[in-house]
């Protein structure tokens, strides 16, 4: 059975107009690959609810599964669970199982559950909550859409309670092999290495090291010894070559 | 006149599985944020030709520019060149300036153009080049589809190159604010404040710091004196803010 594919979306202007620098992408492209789901694509869009309802529904009807980011918090700022329930097409609401998760949190550290706080218990019908261990405010899986927090350390965190419920398939397994030649020198054998083996990945990443060009290999599958077989191939054709 | 819009695509496999973490974006974001060209969306894709057709396409025709980032080396995993020429419907081929770039370059560092090398002289009719003063071999600009290299150091060459020759807009302008109280105590009046400035975009983000709630009040906008009168009442509806 061929693995689960995924999307991911980042909400959020900060990161469009260069303030902040992603990372959760990243994070949770590592997961996906550990849990074997593919992540084929991902978006960043703005705090604006037509941006993110067009993402949302394009992204949802050709994935398995979609990821995202950002959004869930109390301020004006903050319209992902709105956003995701009208693309959707389902109402949002104040529901009870979140709002106590949040007077429980709030009552433990003193600070009021005023109207701002209580926005964050806004769930669209017929959503699943996901657990947030740091700071208590849920998100949500609608469908096959999984909504977080933008947080790192929260996002984190919801990723894992998540990733434990959905169903994985085989991981991505990697390998590399750096060789000391620039990529015009390697191109030609490792296309035709790449033509044998279809069905493993092959990226060839260029770098330049005390002034000397090299490529670090990428061997991207499933099955460990199909990969460990292309490794082997491509280090005969590179004695240079460093695993 | 309002400024140009963009969109960001960046292309790799490498992204996606989590291998390498993307810094491009987050630098094509600040720089096009200071020219006053609008990012307004960005997507991340694969190494496959109808994927990178797709989101050509999606982009090119809704933004004023396309940046992309990715896949214009020479090895069988570099073929943004052919999916753009194809996106746009296109011939692509060597093109004759683009190969004397690459032939004074390696004729300089005593390496051989082969075949492979030759690969990045192979630019899509009715292209203009954009300058790689790293490592000799061009981007392109077609269109509005602006194709750039993923190795860092170079597409950040190439975008300064680009940039300098497209038409900007009026500088997008920060500033911020930080205000140690949990964002559910500043939304209401936040929410507020951001609706009297509706022609500036203002952004929370939270953070914890020696165990206490904060949050950084973003406000972006291209008017420097709207920026500093929001700025100002914001200062006075929180007082313990530092700028």
């Amino acid at each position: 059975m061929p693995n689960p594919t995924a999307a991911a979306l980042v909400i959020g202007d900060e990161i469009l107009s260069g303030r902040t620098r992603d990372s959760n992408l990243h994070f949770l492209a590592g997961e996906l690959a550990r849990a074997g789901i593919d992540l084929r694509e991902a978006r960043i869009v703005a705090d604006q609810p037509a941006a993110i309802i067009a993402a949302v529904n394009a992204l949802r009807s050709v994935h398995d599964h979609l990821f995202t980011s950002g959004g869930i918090g109390p301020t004006h700022d903050d319209i992902t669970a709105d956003a995701v329930a009208a693309a959707f097409g389902v109402p949002v609401g104040v529901r009870e199982d979140a709002r106590a998760l949040l007077a429980a949190h709030y009552a433990k550290t003193g600070l009021e559950l005023n109207a701002a706080r209580l926005r964050m218990a806004r769930i669209p019908a017929g959503a699943q909550l996901i657990e947030n261990p740091v700071s208590a405010a849920p998100g949500f899986s609608l469908g096959n859409v999984h909504v977080m927090a933008g947080v790192p350390a929260v996002f984190q965190a919801m990723v894992a309670g998540l990733l434990a419920r959905l169903a994985g398939g085989t991981p991505l397994l990697t390998q590399s092999l750096t060789i000391p030649r620039g990529e015009g020198e390697i191109a030609t054998p490792l296309a035709a290495l790449a033509a044998e083996f279809a069905d493993l990945a092959f990226g060839s990443y260029p770098f330049v090291r005390a002034g000397a060009y090299g490529a670090t290999v990428v061997v991207r599958g499933t099955d460990g010894a199909r990969i460990e077989a292309a490794l082997l191939r491509l280090a005969a054709l590179f004695p240079e070559a460093l695993r």
